[in-house]
């Protein structure tokens, strides 16, 4: 892309030369030839060699760089990325797979030893990576991409335009027992499903767990990361984002545009509502009912009592030392 | 099954038709002609097409459908799921797999694209995932099932009707390193073994590490959730439950029927008694003996105790404020 | 190898005879014929059936085995596991694999269906697991073990004489995202790489990602546990150990020499300092920098500190029964 054209698909202003060839993006610091960096801050000191510098309204340092200049460049350099990112074919294809009879698969983007069960149907540009397990009855809309060594369970639904990365499960049994007189555990039936909507991404090593009776959904837009664990018939909305090593058990509803931090766990039959922010390694207790703000701790409380709470325990030695005072004065 | 043959299953009253042929269970808001669901409370209104309800003994709603009166409708509900669950042919067999000549494989449920190493042995109604890795040595007995993309190091072995699900690791060499005068570390030994009783059933992306010299070992019947650590030389009793992304360091013992729930830190060296309970979140010290109850807290206390802290920290406003107050009356 | 060829290896004293055959190591409870124990302390009482034994310098117990004498018996017996580990080929070899034609192997240790992308180097003496996935452009120096169904993505270096535990994940897209003004997210560009040293070694289902620009870095000599996160563009220094389920954010530095107990949670930005420990299920918040010494607790504080502050919680009811004494009194 011309610098010219990146202004216009960011419908931004550019100052300097427009007939710059733009092939890819990189850091300010390492920015060269033929790439194109961000600045966030107005006044920020730069000597790049960057072809293109994507800058604040407010931008002022000196720069011989063409400068687009935008409310969000961060945002913007983010867009750019994606409309620079090339496609490259990255598996071997189909025919180092085994694909069942029925299935119905409408992309070449297979990688080696994959499997793909009974009745499932791979929508067009979607890639399927090397070792992928998908069952039988499985949905995977379009241009959605599964990294390798994923294992889906039949019967699971993904939407277009998701991002699965490697090693994580979808649709595993959930873990529900119920036990008898003897102390012996029983599974509870776990043959519900999974709905996973569109543009949703998920990192390595995370787990989705079926519905036991019913359905485990993931809403639109929503990004979950590493590790994470999505306990059976949870029911997530649009737009959420959940961080590294956080849990959601069995049942609980989270809202749109919520954002879970790492290491937060959720216990089950759990409402968060809309646009609530749960704090890094909080603990939300079975059953309630969270909203609106921002909420942090064990069990969470709204941050500023949470931070209040902190501040008390901080002085917890001059009480403990006052009241010593206070007792020796009145003997 | 008939109506009629589910209630001689369970032993229970059947009130009405014996003769509705069931063919799957459901939930009670979804279920339909030839379908079973449970109701727990014997209040609730219901309008089921369900085809047969298990119903608690003071069942008292008016229904058409016919009833089946049992003590406990969740567990009975369970057993008649497993009971209906037809068995499926999943796997693409053996012809597409690498299995050792010296190994001992009985079963015909073998995924593409496994692997099985010498001297292995495979029981007789085992289902090996496509992708799972087994090891040398292995031993696994009769009816479990290891879910795609497992691997099983050597001389692992695991018992009969155990499920491990998608991703899962075990026999990994444990986390153990001893310090040189460089401050290099060098990996102690992890030479051990693990040992899964019959019953076993682990979650998706969960690890067990072999023994370091000795073994690592879950009793039967014991029920692990998703990622789950369980490290070198744990010896885990019967009947346990570990709820998600719980772990346990190395050498500790878990005794029969203890709960762990979910997000749990238990260190090195410790010891839970028989019975007891841990609360989410919860962290156990490096060689600590717990029991009996329920504990919860980092560190864990009893719960009475870490409710009764909970309560006067909530109260720290107020003691502050308090104390304040005397101090000024006193001047 | 002799007892006399142990004892020389460890530049340390023998008593008895030096003609033993020793051919594995083992624990001191069950030790027999062939095989060498440790013991840790002194006046330790054993009847071994080892045919020789590590032992302090200060060991008076009484026993017929030969005896070498050392200063830290538990590392000189790990040097002699290393010595006495025999090396046997484990897996069936490349024909079961899709190696690119561009990719340059120098081992004969590849796992059955293993894929291995274009212009990727792997190095003499590596062993690459069955199920193994190894994108483009990668590269892996000498002696590297990567076990079974590890997926390491495009433009990963990892040293010599590492190895990475089955399941874990090297490369995946860090979770970087950037919200636009109808609220969604969009990546922010996550094509930066990691670099791992050498002697690093990784437990199973860990999860690595790649630099978003720049790149992920892990330095010589450093151990990670299983089910370990670290994000997008960690800097992680030489000789440090991270526990089970610890988690390090985006762009945080941890110096050399570090210790992080299990489930730490490390925010973004943050430093370590060299030599510093970190408390088991501790949280180091956003940008903190932290160091000399042992830190525990959310948020983490220096140890001493946190040991005095759950003192006084311990105190707290106590507290507010005084303060109550005291409000009697006055009134």
């Amino acid at each position: 892309m011309k610098t010219r054209e990146i202004a216009e698909f960011l419908s931004a202003e550019l100052i300097g030369d427009g007939d710059v060839d733009i092939t890819a993006v990189a850091a300010i610091a390492t920015a060269n030839v033929g790439e194109i960096a961000f600045v966030e801050k107005a006044d920020i000191i730069i000597s790049p060699a960057a072809d293109c510098l994507i800058v604040p309204a407010d931008f002022t340092a000196n720069t011989a760089s063409p400068q687009i200049r935008v409310k969000d460049p961060k945002l913007a350099f983010s867009l750019v990325a994606k409309k620079l990112k090339k496609y490259e074919r990255r598996y071997f294809g189909k025919e180092h797979s085994i694909i069942a009879e029925s299935a119905d698969v409408r992309t070449v983007e297979i990688g080696a030893f994959a499997t793909i069960g009974e009745n499932s149907f791979i929508g067009e540009g979607c890639e399927i990576g090397d070792g992928v397990r998908i069952g039988k009855n499985v949905i995977i809309k379009r241009f959605t991409v599964i990294h390798p060594n994923c294992v889906i369970y039949e019967n699971v639904q993904i939407g277009s335009n998701c991002v699965v990365h490697a090693g994580t499960v979808i649709g595993a049994e959930g873990f529900g027992y119920v036990r008898d007189e003897n102390g012996e555990y029983h599974q509870f039936p776990q043959i519900g499903n999974v709905v996973i909507e569109d543009h949703v991404e998920i990192g390595a090593n995370s787990c989705v767990d079926r519905g036991s009776l019913g359905e485990t959904r993931i809403g639109e837009g929503t990004k979950i990361d590493n590790l994470v664990q999505i306990a059976h018939n949870v029911q997530i909305g649009k737009r959420v984002v959940i961080a590294a090593m956080s849990g959601v058990s069995g049942s609980s509803v989270i809202e749109d545009d919520v954002v879970i931090a790492g290491q937060v766990g959720i216990a089950d039959h759990v409402t968060i509502r809309k646009g609530v922010t749960i704090g890094a390694k909080s603990a939300i207790f079975p059953g309630k009912v969270v909203g609106p703000g921002v909420w942090a701790g064990v069990p969470a409380q709204p941050i500023g009592e949470y931070k209040r709470q902190h501040a008390h325990l901080k002085g917890l030695g001059r009480l403990k030392t006052e009241v010593k005072e206070l007792k020796k004065k009145m003997d």
